[in-house]
């Protein structure tokens, strides 16, 4: 059993917006417009201001956004303090120029790298439906 | 600017099925049952079959499930084999006992690493009428 991996930034989070773009890194561009075949993408990023022993030693949080929510496992957050900092977030794809995505919804920061871009696929990633405790929704978008 | 980042997996798959389930390691536990707040999980996970320099080289794919598929970047597709080889899964939630999730719909392998869990919410990750190519519908379940 392997207890660790090692990630190799994709590229990074350049401005940050209502539309918000990407950087991908040049050995990685070749026919990147085929992203272009998609509406919407996964994105998953690195926190990288909490990739730091403290932060990534979090394992309980009380998420104070959202009101009467209890202190839960890491893991029923989406905490940016955690073991492993990646974000995950669905974005709209808006254009692909060269190396540049220009994406609406990227809720990340200025200088987050980038780990890794997924096309975005319904069938199996959308639970519309899915129940969610009533605390969610008393909070801001999570 | 940083070009890598360092995981640390949390746990392992232990059996796979129409149940999977997945270990969480001891130090990660505590409150783990907050986990039953939700009934879907985001569940990250590495591929760990495809961690080795030539599968992580792999910058172009032709989707051989997907009749008529093009080749495109690799970031258009879900192919395991990939610069940074992270898995992306939204199952159902079954139960957690202990350190012992078991979940429906995981699609990996006895003895992937995971990376993360996240709850999963739907106003942020479900984009049900995302628009994708007609070939993604030709093939099986990405």
């Amino acid at each position: 059993m392997v207890y660790e991996g090692r990630l190799r930034f994709i590229g990074v989070v350049e401005s940050k917006g209502e539309l918000s773009t990407i950087k991908i890194f040049s050995e990685y561009e070749k026919k990147l417009s085929s992203l272009n075949n998609f509406f919407h993408l996964i994105i998953l990023y690195w926190f990288h201001l909490q990739d730091n022993e403290k932060e990534r030693s979090t394992l309980q949080v009380v998420l104070r956004r959202h009101t009467g929510a209890p202190q839960v496992n890491v893991f029923a957050s989406r905490n940016p303090s955690r073991p492993n900092p990646i974000g995950f977030c669905v974005v709209e794809l808006i254009s692909v120029e060269y190396c540049i995505l220009t994406v609406r919804g990227l809720d990340t920061f200025e200088g987050s790298p980038i780990v890794d871009i997924k096309p975005y696929v319904p069938k199996s990633d959308a639970v519309p439906n899915a129940t969610i405790p009533e605390w969610v929704n008393t909070g801001i978008k999570t």
